[in-house]
């Protein structure tokens, strides 16, 4: 069926996205690798608990898609009909799936829980599926087909679908395309999206084979360059051709990686490299950046941790920012964000000490110091440096303090590189 | 149209979401609005810039509710067309709507910035159209309304979508509602969501005119009470009421309070009421805790902050913890969690100190301390107190994290009540 680009259509359920109790993050990831697999995706729906309305929206996708995934509805209660639903509109009838009732005891069996009588329906299937077995919950995973059409559904809680249709949906996905595909990701830090664009439009040329993505996220931007070969080593050479296209372009010197995930995730990974350790004193960022370098798991040997020094006395206290300073300069200033990255540095004994000092707002601006004003400061054996933003006080404060954070990973990759 | 519950569904338009660049926030928030106001979602679309599916979602949309809320096509380039496709399809032409180009005007002229010629088209509305002039952005937002069905038209970045809902689109539904309607929120704490739906069950019996709902976070639950009536006081009334009847049962026990948003929000306020001061030494949580109480605005005189001691060495620099404890007992121990709460009481002058240390994994899990493990220390003058958790090793590093920061705040808030 893959003449043409092949489309597909995401259909989530549940009443707790129909009440606003939760956002659909699901959505978001299944587009994001369905758009990388070269599908297209050209609707979004979500429907609650109601098997007439599930089996509408199921149809409704058939009816102008190739393929409709479906998240949620596979749990063991009443109100979970997503199989049935789909069952019955394709005639099928539901019937035990042994291999998948062992996987479901082994599940309760290795989490130390007692498997209640409801789990079992969590193993029935229409006839005709094709069972994804579950490694991370107890609901299996399936797709049905008919004629060229395809329906996949994966469990709701996204720390069960993302892994699931990563390992298994996306192979059986890549049956479904007579192309191979490949993708790099570009990470830039410290120039726009819209004129790294303009520059990547000169570079490359938007085909079928062969396109360029910008995704913005507080002053990051990632770069996506997918290509599209008959082989996985024709798709590969092809990329990679591009993505040093683009390395090697001004644009390039911007990059801090390629497929390295996050800004905070190539830090780590830096110090690692290097054999270096890092420190942080935050004051406006109040702990976002320990809080985003602790997200990764194994940070421990490179993060020594730090302080939060939101009052001047304990930017005084635990990391003898001089008093004298304070009242000189005042907390918001050059002088303040470079003792703090010193005393972090020295308090700790860490090789680098990062700090950051400013107004997130709403409140607290001033003429000189108006909101969106933030000093990060740097500090190594080698010396200090300070880089000063003024963001517009039109941003939000969590903008603010997430750009400061990713500014201040940038000037740890920075000074890093120098070393 | 009131005599049954209105039917309104969300229909938001944007490559973006297709391609999985941005999440849909929009949805959710445009549902717990509707929700609160007592009309039914059961639908959320997403579709892009295409005039024929925008056309025919919005058809469909018409077919089964009262009321469609789009999202987003509202800005001055050609790809923008929701205006321009709603009004073809209930026949309307479009014409200039001169208010609306003396706002847009104006507002350039406030922000400084320069109108080009296209903005002229976002001042341009169907005939008949309701216009919900924006003050935080370029694109007016606007209604247009058929036999008793309506579709309201609001621009698509959050900034500008969720005032703009607040201010005019709200009000504007509210006329299309006989009744008044009036919500309350129970914060919970230290009981399981289906726990509490049973008790809730037991207590408040589900009807059109009074429901309830639970909603669960990292071990938190949220109740909300909706009550509806013929009029405000009414409404009020009956809300207050069974409000109060949650309260004094044993779920009310475990309330940190009513409408106060998120604990640490909870933490901020009793904090200032009491007059009283905190910092947090943090080593699981790695600056989680400090990140949740900075990301409310002004909480700095009630925060002084704390310390990141990721590793043993700055756990013994910064906060004083003894290196006899940490050999003798370890990093993740109650001892440990005890001496760092002291600890960063005594160098930050706090009146209180609230200290975390455990396995956040998915590795470093042991026989003793396996992932799930962990310590929550608090010290106040009148002494110390350390509780264990230990949460499931199957559950995400990001879960572990923030259960750990909710019982943290819970704590705080429990010695506070006891000053």
């Amino acid at each position: 069926m893959a003449d043409r680009a092949l489309i597909a259509e995401i259909l989530c359920t549940g009443e707790e996205l129909l009440l606003g109790d939760i956002v659909n993050t699901n959505a978001a990831f299944l587009s994001e690798r369905l758009t990388d697999l070269g599908i297209c995706v050209y609707h979004h729906s979500v429907v609650g608990d109601d098997p007439r309305r599930l089996g509408e929206c199921v149809e409704e996708g058939l009816s102008r898609s190739d393929i409709v995934i479906i998240s949620g509805g596979l749990g063991p209660t009443k109100d979970d009909l997503t199989k049935e639903t789909v069952a019955a509109l394709f005639g099928r009838k539901m019937k035990l799936h042994e291999p998948s009732l062992a996987d479901i005891k082994s599940y309760f069996e290795r989490t130390g829980r007692t498997m209640s009588k409801n789990n079992e329906k969590q193993a029935m299937m229409p006839e005709g599926a094709i069972v994804f077995p579950n490694h991370f919950g107890t609901a299996p995973a399936l797709a049905l087909e008919r004629d060229s059409k395809s329906v996949i559904m994966l469990p709701g809680p996204p720390s069960e679908l993302i892994p699931l249709f990563c390992e298994q949906a996306e192979p059986y996905l890549r049956t479904k395309i007579n192309q191979a595909i490949v993708s790099k990701n570009i990470h830039i830090f410290g120039m726009g999206e819209s004129a790294i664009a303009e520059k990547i439009d000169a570079l490359l040329i938007d085909t079928p084979s062969l396109t360029a993505a910008t995704y913005c996220k507080e002053g990051e931007v990632r770069i996506r360059i997918t290509a599209r070969a008959e082989t996985e080593s024709l798709a590969s050479e092809l990329c990679e051709e591009h993505a040093q296209k683009i390395m090697r372009s001004e644009v390039g010197g911007f990059a801090y990686g390629v497929d390295v995930g996050t800004i905070e995730n190539a830090v780590v990974t830096a110090l690692h490299q290097k054999g270096l350790t890092l420190s942080a004193a935050e004051s406006c960022t109040g702990g976002l950046i320990a809080k985003r370098i602790t997200d990764i798991s194994g940070c421990s040997d490179v993060f020594f941790g730090g302080c939060v020094t939101y009052t001047n006395d304990v930017k005084h206290r635990l990391i003898g920012v001089k008093e004298e300073t304070l009242e000189r300069y005042g907390a918001v200033s050059e002088q303040t964000a470079r003792e703090m990255a010193v005393g972090v540095r020295l308090a700790t004994g860490s090789d680098i000490g990062i700090s950051t000092t400013g107004v997130a707002g709403p409140t607290g601006g001033t003429a000189e110091t108006p909101v969106g004003t933030v000093f990060i400061g740097i500090s190594t054996s080698e010396g200090e440096s300070v880089r000063r933003l003024s963001l517009s006080s039109m941003r939000s404060r969590e903008y603010i303090r997430q750009a400061s954070a990713t500014n201040a990973f940038d000037m740890v990759l920075k000074a890093i590189l120098l070393k």
